[in-house]
């Protein structure tokens, strides 16, 4: 039973994270507006209210985070921004200060996203920013201290998405948001830190 | 000869990518401060006044931007922030704003580094800024019109730079700057796109 902190848990991934990590610990379900409380991954001072709220934890759980989608030949550096500080830097924000108000050898779980490997039209923003939070992991996992573990889940898109995103997936073969779910729940119960998991 | 602009002219690898380009190219060098010309990545007017300056060209070729080195345990978001904003933000910058300044089939040729995929102690903002920087190319290079191209050079550490970055890099065999300008030399002359070209 651990204590788990999950924020993004109104989301389509963080619903089922919810149900899923809920079964067999104790799940705080954070939102930038719903949940059990509020944060704002881009907001400092919002994260460490949600710490002094919540006190220590075993994981940390991150399903949230807005991109940019558009054509390369029309974007500009403020649009590519828009992805960089919220779902790099705003994830990357939450680990760095998670880390502090974490239990020895508890886990930080951030989400990137099938577009990291597999580009798509419209998507040079969402590729950078997912290959570069998995290149933060990769990077923060060799130099944790107290056991403390990162990992990043990697979804494909979701049956639950198409209405909205199917149109950008050609050819791409969804998965349910369950399916994505058990693989947050490998990394906070499992043991390997540095890793990718992949959902497709 | 291709008409080629430099952005980080002045530095080790750019010294050595201005003497390989140069012998079958026109360069034009370009520093923060030394170089034909002066301009900023960050800076949105100062890429603005540099292409007013030199019209259009066949070939954009970046050496440049900065990290932050230092451990997780005590990095702030700031911090991390560094590396998003110079090195990775300035870079696509400079892609985004040259794409409308190239030739039909030129190409832009930006800088990461081994540590996007050999992370080493004090590296995570170098690991996720390199590997962001890989994706924007993956992401740019399918969606690029009038036969423009995108690639990236990944060296190693270089022996040039052995005195200041050697002992972060234990066991990592360094190579000669030379040896990493020929990788922009094939991004540049070459056909490819889509590319990290690894000099190691």
């Amino acid at each position: 039973m651990k204590k788990v902190l999950l924020i993004g848990a109104t989301g389509v991934v963080g619903s089922a994270v919810a149900e899923v990590l809920g079964s067999s610990n104790t799940v705080i379900r954070v939102g930038r507006r719903g949940g059990d409380l509020q944060a704002d991954i881009t907001d400092p001072a919002s994260l460490d209210r949600l710490f002094a709220q919540v006190g220590k934890v075993d994981a940390i759980v991150s399903t949230t985070g807005q991109l940019h989608f558009g054509p390369v030949s029309e974007m500009t550096a403020e649009q590519f921004a828009i992805g960089l500080n919220d779902k790099l830097l705003g994830q990357v924000r939450l680990a760095l200060v998670g880390q502090h108000h974490l239990n020895d050898g508890g886990s930080i779980t951030l989400t990137s996203g099938i577009v990291a490997e597999e580009p798509i039209r419209m998507g040079a923003n969402a590729t950078a920013v997912n290959a570069g939070l998995e290149g933060f992991v990769r990077g923060a996992a060799i130099e944790l201290p107290r056991g403390l573990r990162i990992n990043a889940v990697s979804p494909t898109v979701l049956v639950e998405s198409m209405g909205d995103y199917g149109p950008f997936f050609p050819g791409f073969e969804p998965v349910p948001a369950r399916r994505a779910a058990l693989a947050y729940q490998r990394s906070v119960e499992g043991a390997q830190t540095g890793r990718v998991y992949r959902v497709w």
